[in-house]
C-alpha cells in the first residue's frame, strides 16, 4: 500500500498518510521532547523506539516514561539500528539529539541500517565527517533531515516567497543575529545541558557558533535564496572564563558580493528567543523576529509598512497554508515549527517511498547538504577568528 | 496500577502517566483536530475511537485518516458511548466538538456510560439541559472539562496569581473583548462552520455571544476571581443581514459592585484573536492580548510597566512551569494552550482513577460548573438585549 | 499689507507669514505653558501679554517669567481685553485655559473686543452658555477655536482622509476610549490641577468625562465623519470617594445608527495617554493610539495589514504633509499636534484679516461648534447616566 | 543682570532666564529650521540674526520669511560675527548647520568673535581643524556644543543614569545601529541636501559614517560611559553607484576591550530613523530606539523586562525631569530633544555669564570635545575600511 493517499502538486493540501510511520529516538533530553510532541501533534508519526540513555537500567526507565516497548528501549544506538532494520515493523526513521560529537557515529549506524534519519544541528564536529554522511545518505538511499528548525516557520517560508517572486527587487544587505540571555547568570554552569556545550570534546570547535550562530547563517541563505560565501568572524568570552565562546560578531558575504553581518550570544539580558532576520534590497526590505514569529514586517519602498500575519489568505501564499493549522491571530509557535519539519520530513520518506518525483519547491525541509555546509561555515569562522578576522572563504 | 506515577503536590512536576488515556472523539470537523493534535501533544492521550459522521461510510472515511480502528468508527454517539464502555480497552474519556445544540445529548449519552467528557462551549443551548449536566456528572461520578481554553495559557495562569497575590490591590474596573475580523467578508456565508453558526437551531438563541463573548466573561471571572452578577447587553448586525448577532456590546458587574465592560464582534477588520483582558485595581493594573499570548504587561502604579513572558523563572511561578513547554522566547501558542487543558484534564482523571484528593488550585481547568454558568452568562445577555438593554442579573 | 504671503490651496504648502501674529494668554498653568511652546514652534506667534493670576503682584512676576512688559501683565481678563483692543500693537488673538467655569466670561468678554480665541475644552459649563458665545462669535467676527488638539495629529488627519475616501466602506462600528492611570493613587488630591477638576462649582458637572471623554467623543466624530445623536452612560467612581465621576462606560449611536462604545478613565494603571480609537468598516479598519501617534494602522480586509508613518510620501497625503515637520521615524509627539492647531487658527485669522475664502477642507481646526457639541454630549452623558443609562439623544 | 534667576542643582529645576538670549544663524535649511523651532520652543532664545544664503537678494528673502531685521540678514558670515560682536543688542551665539565642510571656517570667525557657536555634525572634515577649534573656544572662553542631539532624549539619559549606578553590572557588550532607508530610491539625488553629502568636497572623507554613524558612535559612549578605542570598519555602496559610501559595517572596542558592533545605512528599507542602542551587562541589559524614543527597556536578568516611559516618576530620575515637557503618555519626539540641547546650551552660556561654577553631571549636552572625537572615530574608520578592515585605534 502507498503510504500516501493522495497526490504531491504545489498548491494542493499535502496529502494524508495510510499509516503513520515508525520513529526512534536517539538521545532522550529536553529537545528529543520537544520534537517528539511536535511529531506526535502532525499524527504522521508514532514514536516506538529509543536509546534514551547509555545505561541500561536508565534506558528502560525513560523508555517507559515514553511509553515505549521494553524490547524497543535500547541502551546502545548501534544496537538499536540493527535490532530495528531487522524488525518487520523496525522504525522506518530516528531522531538524533545527543551532544554533537555523537552526531556522526550514530547517524552512520542508521544509514547503514537504511534507516532515515533527523538529526541535530551541528550536523558532526568535523566536515569530513559530514561529507562522509552525504556520500552514506545516497548510497543507502536515505532521506536525511537536519534541524534547522526555524526555516520551518510558516511567516520564514512566505519571507522567501516574496524574496523569490523579486518584490525587494536586488538583494543589497542581509542581517542575521540570534541573541540569547540564558548563560548571563554564572550559576548553573554545571546543569548537564550547559555542560556540554561548553565542553570542546562534545561541543566541537565552537559553542554558541554552532549552536545558534548556525541557525541565523542557515536561515539568512534559505530566505534570501543567496549563498554565503565570505566570512570574518571575531569570538568573544563576554561573560565568566569559558573553554568556548558565548558570543560572535561576523561580517558576511554573499553571492554577488552582497554584504552582511552576523551575531550570536548567548548573555544579551532581555533577549530569548532573539533570532532576527533582515533583508534589504532595491525595492524593499523584510524583517522577522522569532519572538514574534506570527508576523513579518515587509516594506515595500514609497508604501506604508506591511504586516503579514500567519493564516490563511490575506497575504499567505497557497502552497504556505500546508504549514498552518491555526487562524490568524491564535498563535502558533515553534512547537508547530518543528511539527513542520516532520510533517516535511514525513513526505519526503513517503515520496521516496512511493516513489513520487516531488516537484521543485514542493518540500523545503532542510537537507544533509545544508548541514554539511554549516559545518563548513563554523570551521571558516573559527579559522577567521584563529587568524585575527580575516576574510575566509567557506568552503 | 495507578494511572499516575508520582505525587500531585503544587510546586511539584505534574507527574507522568503509567499507560495513556483513552480519547474518543464525537464531531471530527477543524476544532476536533485542533484539539486531538494537543491531546497528542501531551502524549497523556491516545485517539482511538470517533463518531466523526452520522454518515457511516463518511464515518468511516474520516476514521481512516485518523487511523482508527474500523470497529471503532461509529456513525451514532449513542452506540458509540455503548460500545465503548463495553470494551475492556474503551475510551477514557470522549471529546465532544459538534455544533452546540448536539453537546447535550451527547454529552448525556457519555456521562451515563460512564466515560469523562470534556465537551466545547457553549455547553447546551438551554440553562436548564446545563443543570441536567452537572447533576449527571454527579450523579455518574465523571470528570467534565469545557472548552474555555483560553483559561489555560500560562500568562493568564500567571495572571490569576498575580491578582490573587493581591499585587493589584482592590480591582476596581474589568475589560473584556473579543475581536475578530472572519465576518467581514460577505462571501462564504454558506461555509459549514459559518452557517451552523448563524443557523439559531444549532447556534442556539446567540451566535457571536456565545461563541466568543463567553470566552470573554469566562476570562474576565477567572481572571480576576470575582464572579460576573450582572449586565446590561445591545446585540448587533453590524454586516451582512443574519438570522443572529455578530456583535454585542455590555456593561458588566461584578462582585461588590465592580463594574466592566464587554465586546465581541467577528466584523472588526485587522483583529483575528482579539481576545483582550484589562484589569485595573487600587495598586495596578494589567493587559493580556491573545495575538500576544506569551507577554502579560503588569504595572504597579508608581513603577515601570513590567513585561512578564512566558517560559521558567523571571517572574513565573513554580506550578505554572508545568504548563510551560519551551523556553522563554521560543514561542508557544493556542495548541500549547488545548496540551494544557487536555493535561489537565487527564491529571484530574488520573487523579479520581486513583483516588487522590488534589489541593484547592492543584488544576484549574474549567469545569462543568463553569460551562453552566456560561449559559445562564448568555440567557442574561439575551434577556437584557430584548428588554433595550435593562441591567439583568446572572442567575 | 496682507498676512499670508502666498496663496491657500489643498495640495500647496501652507503660506507664511509677513508678521508675527500676537497672542495674548489668560489663565497660565501648565497647559498654557505647552500651548504657548506649540505656538512659539510654529514662528507664527508672539506671546505679548497675558492674564496669568488675579492676583495682581503674582501676575507681574509670572509675567516677567513669560518676557511680557510689565504694561501687558494684566490681573482682570476684562481689563486685558479692553487695553489690547485699544493698542495698536494689541493681541490679534488670546488662548483661554482656565479652569472650566471661567471659560465663558473670560472668553465673552474677548469677543466683545474683537479678539480671535482659542479656549480649552470644555468650552463651558452650560449648553446655553456656548450658544451664547458661538452667536457672539458670529456677531463680532471672531475667529474661535477650541482645544480639542487631537484632531491635529498627523495621523488623525489621515486617518479621516482615508474614511473619507471610502477605504472602509460603510462604517459599521465606532470605538474611542480615553485611559488614564494618573488618579490611581490617592495622594495628591490636593494638587491644584487636580483640585479643581474635581470641584463642580469649576469643572462642571462632570469630571472625567468633560476632560478626556470629550477628546474621545470629538475624536471619533471628526475622524468618522459620522455626528454622535445618542448616547447611553453610566458614570463610576473606581477610586477613592470624590465628589465627581472619575470613570465613564458608554454605548454610543452615530448617524445611520451605526453603534460604539466610548469609555473614559483615569483609574487604568499602566494606561497614561490611552487615546485610542478604532473604526470598522465593511471593506477595512483602522486604529490609532496616542501613546504610538506616529502610526496608524489600516487594515484592508483580506490583505496584510498596513502601518501607516507619519512623514512625507509612504501613504502620506499632499496637505497633510503640511503638518509635517520632521522626517518619517524622527519621531513627532503632542506639542507638535499643538503647534498644527496654532499654524491652523493663524491661518483661519490670516484668511480672514486678507479677505481669502478657504477652500472647504483646507483647514480642519475644532471650531466653537465642536466646542458647543461637546456640552451637549456632556449634558447627555449626565442625563443618561441619572436616569439609569437610559438612551439619551445628544441635542 | 544675571541671565538665571535661580540656583543650579541637581535635582532642583532648571533656573529660568531673566532675558530670553540672542540666537544667530549660519545655514538656512531644513535642519536649522528644525532647530530654530526647538530653540523657540524652549522661550530660552530669540532669532535675531543669520546668513542664510552668500547669494544677498536670497539672504534677504529668506530673513524676511525668518522675520528677521533687513541690516541682520547677512551673506557673509564673516561680517555677520563681526557686526554682531560690536552690536550692544549683538547675537550671545550662532547655530552653524552648513555643509560639513563650512563648518571649520565658520566656527572660526564666531569663535574668535567671542560669540557661543552650536555646530552641526561632524564637527569638521579634518582632525586637525577641530583640534584648532577646541584651542580656540578655550583662548576666546566660548561655549561650544556639537549637536548630537541623540543625546538629549530624557530616556537616553535616563538609559545612562541605570548605567552608572551599576544596574546592569560589568558592561560586556555595546551594539548601536542607525538604519535608514531614504536614499533607496535612486531617483531624487540631485536633490540639494542629498547632492552635498555625496560630494567629497562638501561632506568631507565619509557620508553616511560622518552623518549617521558618528550619531550611533556618540551615543554609544555617552550611554555606556566606556569610550571606544578600536574599531574595523567596511564601506559598502549598497544601492546605484556613489563617490561615498551609503553604507557602513565595524565592529567595535570600548575600553576593557568591551566588545561591539555599529551599523549606519541609508538603504534599509522600513527603517526611517532606526538609530537603535543595546547594551548588555553581567547582570542586566538595556535597548532603545529612536522610532519608540518614549521608552527604555530595561532588563534585570531574572526578572521581568521593565519598559521604563518617559515622564515624571514611575522611574525617571528628578534631575531627568527637567527635560520633561508633557505627561508620561503625552508623545515627546525630536523637537523636544533639540529643545533640550537648546535649553542645555543656553544654561552653559548662563552659567559662564554668571561666573557659576556648575556641579559634575549638571548639564550634559555634547561638547567640541566630543565633537573633535567624533572626528577622530571618522578618520579611523576611513583608515580601517582602506586597510581591509583592520583593527584601528581611534586617537
Amino acid at each position: 500500500m502507498k503510504l500516501l493517499s493522495g497526490t504531491c502538486a504545489i498548491g494542493a493540501p499535502f496529502p494524508p498518510q495510510t499509516r503513520r510511520l515508525r520513529l526512534g529516538i536517539v538521545g532522550g533530553g529536553r529537545i528529543s521532547q520537544t520534537q517528539a510532541m511536535a511529531a506526535r501533534l502532525t499524527d504522521r508519526w508514532d514514536i516506538l523506539a529509543g536509546a534514551l540513555s547509555s545505561d541500561s537500567s536508565k534506558a528502560a526507565a525513560l523508555g517507559a516514561q515514553w511509553h515505549l516497548d521494553k524490547e524497543r528501549c535500547y541502551s546502545d544506538y548501534n544496537i538499536m539500528a540493527k535490532s530495528e532494520s531487522e524488525r518487520a515493523d523496525g522504525i522506518d526513521a530516528v531522531m538524533i539529539t545527543t551532544p554533537n560529537h555523537l552526531h556522526y557515529d550514530a547517524a552512520k549506524a542508521f544509514i547503514k541500517a537504511g534507516i532515515h534519519v533527523i538529526c541535530e544541528k551541528p550536523l558532526t564536529n568535523h566536515y569530513s565527517q559530514a561529507e562522509e554522511l552525504v556520500s552514506l545518505c545516497e548510497e543507502h538511499n536515505v532521506i536525511f533531515a537536519v534541524c534547522y528548525v526555524m526555516s520551518t516557520f510558516p511567516m520564514i517560508r512566505q519571507a522567501r516567497k516574496i524574496i523569490k517572486d523579486g518584490t525587494l527587487g536586488t538583494i543589497n544587505q542581509i542581517h542575521a543575529e540570534f541573541m540569547q540571555d540564558w548563560m548571563t547568570s554564572d550559576t548553573g554552569a554545571d546543569a548537564p545541558h550547559v555542560k556540554w556545550r561548553l565542553d570542546p570534546a562534545q561541543s566541537g570547535p565552537t559553542s554558541c557558533v554552532g549552536d545558534i550562530g548556525t541557525h541565523a547563517a542557515h536561515l539568512a541563505q534559505f530566505v534570501s535564496g543567496l549563498q554565503m560565501t565570505d566570512l570574518r568572524a571575531e569570538f568573544h568570552i563576554c561573560g565568566a572564563p569559558k573553554p568556548l565562546e558565548d558570543t560572535a560578531f561576523m561580517m558576511t558575504r554573499f553571492d554577488h558580493k552582497v554584504p552582511g553581518t552576523l551575531m550570536a550570544t548567548r548573555l544579551a539580558p532581555g533577549n530569548r528567543g532573539g533570532l532576527r532576520l533582515r533583508i534589504f534590497g532595491s525595492k524593499g526590505g523584510l524583517e522577522w523576529d522569532l519572538e514574534n514569529c506570527e508576523r513579518l514586517k515587509l516594506t515595500i519602498f514609497g508604501q506604508p509598512d506591511q504586516i503579514i500575519t500567519r493564516g490563511h489568505g490575506h497575504g499567505i501564499s497557497k502552497h504556505i497554508e500546508n504549514l498552518v493549522r491555526t487562524g490568524r491571530g491564535f498563535p502558533e509557535g515553534l512547537i508547530e515549527a518543528w511539527g513542520n519539519l516532520y510533517t516535511e520530513f514525513a513526505l519526503a520518506i513517503g515520496a521516496r517511498m512511493d516513489n513520487i518525483t516531488l516537484e521543485e519547491g514542493y518540500l523545503s525541509y532542510p537537507t544533509i547538504e545544508e548541514g554539511a555546509w554549516g559545518i563548513q561555515f563554523i570551521e571558516a569562522a573559527v579559522q577567521s577568528h584563529q587568524k585575527d578576522g580575516r576574510w575566509t572563504a567557506i568552503s
